[in-house]
């Protein structure tokens, strides 16, 4: 009796099991869904398809092709949508920024006609508001806002579930850099943690491809970077988002430049286009270039230390004051930061001008409070200019486009530079960390540019050449120090080229990068590594640690004591074991009628939460659930299984449960993964490792060794032919003959007469009894 | 007596496996090699490391972190000579076939000035002798040069091993596209499949990137088209090389302008750069566009059709003839299009040079025999050209940069390049396939750029837009012809992009290969995928097929015999066992004490067949090798088990063995792979698939359901912190003290003393019996 219910239950699950999410399927451009829901998000999902699934089979066999075409038609749609939100939305932030900066500074030079100080004032309460705002704003709403968040998408993308990430309200509390959380809106309507997260990749690599108009960049910054998974099908959606992404902002380019964006609004964009830089370079360079590399990765290194220690600082002492000290700490910062880059330029002596060159269009000085080198700022005589002022005194791309600007040779003297660095260098450390929704890529390559800078001033006059241009040594000066404190490699020197507009240079940035990459793995791990370290985001990193060689899948288990649910459990022990513990999968222990055990599935703590809260699939019977009984399955609402998109679900504490409820029983069989990936006890740990990482998983199941092989599998296995003609209409047919066939075998309540989906797998003796 | 053995020998075996390849460990820039050898390259590699490292872990414990720093370097070094070698043999073919041709031309006008019929026998007869020479070289050196080889680095990406691959004289039998095997030299020294593969990689990109100078592209197209796993660690290197090759490719260039490479050897290297092209867009240009995309998608498809059916026929009917038919045939071939590109352009009219610009740099009709546009071939008239003779009387190259080519409006005729399109798509499909090694990208280019050209033609006299150039329709004609034959996406928009030197046309390019693609993609497979399934190259595709979804990894088994070898198995048993069937690996089967069988491991034919040559470690005793007998293990020489770099390896037959021989008995528990990868049977056959072909693997073992579980990892499990410190000389030197450990307690022979790697692994009962 029980071995019959017990084959009988399972042939319900192998069923539906083998049913296919046909919402999804036959995505032309992806793999197949369920072995892409299998295998990518881990087994969460497969479960949530299978119930889904199980109720919507007929409805969508009925659907066919058209349905399969209007899924990829979705996807593109929703890539497209990205894309272009995205886009948009980086126009318009970088609009705003630059006019916000425009109009802060033209007031500010127009005050400083009449009086320094008052102008200083002014300065220093504009940022004040602005940083006020943006820290208020985050405190308050969106604790999720602050920072890059890239160290949060690489998290989630790794398969951690961070719980707000994907909040609406992040994506309007990251106001500045809108970029990474785009996406989430759009998420609702996708279930599946796959398609979630080929969204999230989309959007990640279109945030890039926005923020420096770098589309090849922004995908290998996904590949490289972020996902910890990808296959080549999703590249290719993902280059269309970032290309869409590109086509949005060159429109938005062209139409500011004829003015349409306020007065400010058209020197934006990171885009620092070096084009017109130096043509080539003499072997003799290379020297000074791998200083360069050097350089970035002590000093990436350091950066990435001292970033450790303040956010630990920050951490332990002054943010355990609450909210208020985070609004307090970023306003100080904002005051002294404003103090410096106002004040310093003042100390400095201004310089002369160049003799201009009739064909450059390079004014000196310029017009106060317009974009460009040459800042007249406290200067006695009209033909001179405060080097300081037009780096540390302008908007960071206008100091940057300065810095990388080519023919202005010795624009900048050493000692400005040098100073410069250091007081940067400084604020930059202290600044990150902080509850304000910055990034630090500019910032970074504020600083590298700056050193870059500083090395082509001594080899221009070392080497006395005229075609050495200070401005590649900015360049190379920011990719060595991104290099040195991210440790992206490819991705950073595509970013690198694309903003730059030059593909001459990529060597030169390779042999850089390699360095400050060298150097700085030399002390310590990349700064969104350590950052989410610090954080708590439980990254798997590629490559599995040293330990784990020595160590078995045994070892990684360790004491912890594994707690099996039978296969219909009493609601009382479930509520027990979900209190007793953390784990979030269960495996589902059966007996055959020998009285051996067999592992029947995984079953979900969530979806055992599920079940508990909507109590329709108790039973009174400490027996398997009747097929005989119906469509039971279909009691359920399946959506009730989708995980929620951005809250934290249900937890036990929330479910009530009378009395009468805890002595009934659930069948947990229909609702269980039935095949999760296994490993035999004694497998090396680094192999568990990375079949856990590469496959996405979530859970996996450490078994016996065991008595005997029934096959192996091969390459020539796998090769199987799809039939000929129009195999998915074909099989969507036969899904629906079967489904009936399943059906009248409900009815007629005789499970033996065809078990052509589990022959074998059982028990042998299935007579009832 | 035989548990305690059974113990020992796994204890043995266990040991040696947790012992690490130190000779490879600790890369720096890579995962673990454990894990790698185990995961990437299937359980083969692992097995070798396992022997290879049993014998010599003592020795490189001591080596330490030299050693492991000096592994890192080769690594590198290799990297770097291969992208120099690749570099450099791009240069000089470039220079040769520039030179080669550029003769070819120059003679041929100097000789029709006085007779055409003279200038066209001697124009057949050079071809004719070209491609003779070459053919005969490939038909009797190097078979597995012919064609462009890309289908086969992919099945070797993939996991296959193609007999002759690797082999030295295939890379000199390429001569005319030695990009994608000059890395077989080196690959001797290394002895790891996954070693090997990198540097496969690493050749595949440098190859792109040498042929058309796109190191990003390069790149993305050995990870988007060719490997069928990819680590972001190798991803590094694989960058490194292409920019190597770039670099190199770059110096030669500069060092060809001054005059060193031969009168013609100045305009090779394929580079067609169109940065002078069309600056802006509107968006009723988009409809041609798509047209366009249309067009490349069905010509493509219909070319991969149409190859399919000829390289049908010619194995059925043509090429069973032996090589003396593929000669004739090549050399028909030859002639045919010899007197086509000759012939045609005689038929046409002359055109009336357009008016000429003071500041074109573009003369007409060009100097004979030199490079550039408005070919003067049997023109009446001094101010007259030849359109068709500018296409097809001239390098492919040329032609390309003539079709390409901006500010030449008009230029072509629409009746030439239709007719030139007509010609060289029907020879593009003839020559496809023949004994010649050639590739398919610059035909691909050719015929695209023809009817881009067209349109381009259309369009501008549609929308009456001096603005279009002809030129950048050419382009994007040649990335949708591509992208419908070949179906890439990312990698062909990048080299797109790099070729042209012009990042403005991205968002076009893709646009034209997102239709191209998808219209292809209607009719049938790429042209790789085509080619690698008539050749027999059996590729496993990223996704699964839909048929597989109802199947069970039993199912993929079939009726299939497993084939186990008991531990201890007579040799006599183990040749007819090897002579019965031709599997490459076997499970290896033990007895525990109380009659269990447990499966202890994969044993492979290879190595089976090395034990068997060499007969050293037959034994007389059908009982479990005894650990006390010392260092039985290193009797071998280790390298013996490696795999060999080009050959088939040993046959069975190959081997002879005694009557005596054959009675005796060998232990395979040292030499079998202990952890296989393993899935439950009825484990849904698309899981199975991506676990095999995400890890790379050979072999999967199918086993029962098992019975209960030991424990559940999951991701905190796998979140361990390496100790702090220097770790890896810590491990190094607890390796080294328990290495010594175990050679005490071989020598005591008292094994129950401390078992910490087996414990609880096996039966609990070890006493001896």
């Amino acid at each position: 009796m029980l071995s019959n219910h017990f084959q009988n239950g399972m042939d319900t699950a192998r069923l539906v099991w083998s049913r296919l999410p046909h919402s999804e399927e036959g995505e032309l451009d992806g793999v197949g869904l369920l072995s892409a829901v299998n295998n990518r998000n881990g087994v969460e999902s497969l479960d949530y398809e299978v119930i889904e699934n199980y109720a919507y089979r007929e409805e969508q066999a009925q659907r066919g092709k058209l349905y399969v075409g209007y899924n990829v038609a979705v996807k593109w749609f929703f890539a497209l949508l990205i894309g272009i939100g995205t886009g948009l939305a980086a126009v318009f932030i970088n609009i705003s920024v630059e006019n916000f900066a425009g109009w802060k500074f033209a007031l500010t030079f127009n005050i400083i006609q009449k009086s320094y100080l008052a102008g200083c004032l002014i300065y220093i309460l504009i940022n004040l508001a602005l940083v006020f705002s943006s820290v208020y704003i985050i405190t308050q709403f969106a604790p999720a806002a602050a920072g890059s968040g890239i160290p949060e998408i690489k998290g989630y993308l790794n398969g951690i579930d961070i719980p707000g990430i994907l909040l609406f309200r992040t994506l309007i509390g990251k106001g500045g850099s809108t970029k990474y959380h785009l996406s989430s809106r759009w998420l609702q309507g996708f279930k599946s943690d796959r398609d979630r997260r080929d969204l999230v990749t989309c959007g990640c690599a279109a945030g890039v491809a926005a923020a420096f108009r770098a589309p090849v960049g922004g995908v290998l910054f996904a590949l490289e970077e972020v996902t910890s998974w990808w296959r080549s099908q999703l590249m290719w959606r993902v280059f269309f988002t970032s290309a869409i992404v590109a086509v949005v902002v060159r429109a938005a380019m062209g139409w500011c430049k004829s003015g349409n964006c306020g007065h400010f609004g058209s020197g934006g964009f990171i885009i620092w286009d070096i084009s017109d830089g130096q043509e080539d370079y003499s072997f003799k360079e290379l020297l000074p270039m791998a200083v360069i590399g050097v350089i970035g990765g002590l000093l990436g290194a350091l950066f990435n230390q001292l970033t450790i220690y303040v956010t630990r600082w920050r951490r332990n002492y002054l943010h355990k004051k609450g909210n208020r000290v985070k609004v307090y700490e970023a306003c100080l910062i904002s005051v002294i930061t404003s103090v410096i880059s106002f004040g310093l330029p003042l100390l400095r002596k201004c310089s002369p001008c160049p003799d201009s060159d009739p064909d450059s269009e390079i004014e000196c000085p310029r017009v106060p409070g317009m974009y460009g080198n040459y800042v007249n700022f406290y200067c006695s005589k009209d033909k001179e200019y405060n080097d300081l002022a037009t780096i540390f005194f302008n908007t960071q791309d206008d100091a940057i486009r300065n810095l990388f600007s080519a023919r202005t040779i010795h624009e900048f003297s050493a000692q400005s530079l040098l100073t410069f660095l250091v007081m940067f260098y400084a604020l930059a450390v202290v600044t990150f960390g902080t509850a304000v929704p910055a990034g630090q890529f500019v910032p970074g390559i504020m600083i590298g540019s700056t050193y870059g800078r500083l090395v082509g001033i001594f080899t221009v006059n070392h080497y006395k050449k005229l075609n050495i241009e200070e401005g590649t040594y900015a360049l190379l000066g920011a990719a060595s120090f991104l290099g040195g404190s991210m440790r992206m490699t490819v991705s950073l020197c595509v970013i690198m080229v694309e903003i730059t507009n030059n593909l001459k240079l990529l060597p030169l940035i390779m042999l850089v990068l390699l360095i400050s990459k060298a150097v700085g793995d030399a002390f310590n791990e990349g700064l969104y590594e350590e950052q989410a370290r610090l954080r708590g985001i439980p990254l798997l990193e590629s490559r599995p640690k040293y330990k784990m060689r020595k160590m078995t899948a045994r070892d990684a288990c360790g004491n912890q004591k594994v707690l099996s649910l039978p296969r219909v459990v009493k609601v009382a022990d479930v509520v027990s074991i979900l209190r007793s513990n953390k784990h979030n999968g269960f495996p589902v222990i059966d007996h055959t009628r020998n009285g051996e055990t067999l592992v029947i599935g995984l079953m979900l703590r969530s979806h055992l939460l599920v079940l508990l809260q909507s109590k329709i699939d108790f039973q009174h019977s400490p027996l398997p659930c009747d097929p005989r009984g119906g469509s039971r399955a279909i009691r359920h609402n399946f959506s009730e299984f989708a995980k929620p998109v951005s809250s934290k679900g249900i937890s036990i504490n929330d479910i009530h449960l009378s009395s009468n409820d805890l002595e009934m029983y659930i069948d947990l069989a229909p609702f269980s993964n039935p095949s999760p990936y296994v490993v035999p006890e004694d497998m090396s740990l680094t192999k568990v490792y990375n079949l856990f990482r590469q496959l996405g998983l979530r859970h996996i199941f450490v078994i016996p060794r065991a008595s005997h092989v029934i096959g192996v599998i091969t390459r020539k296995d796998l090769l199987i032919e799809e039939e000929s003609g129009d195999s998915a209409i074909l099989e969507l047919q036969s899904t629906s003959v079967r489904a009936q066939q399943h059906e009248k075998r409900m009815l007629v309540g005789n499970a033996d007469v065809e078990r052509p989906l589990l022959s074998g797998l059982l028990i042998q003796d299935h007579t009832p009894s």
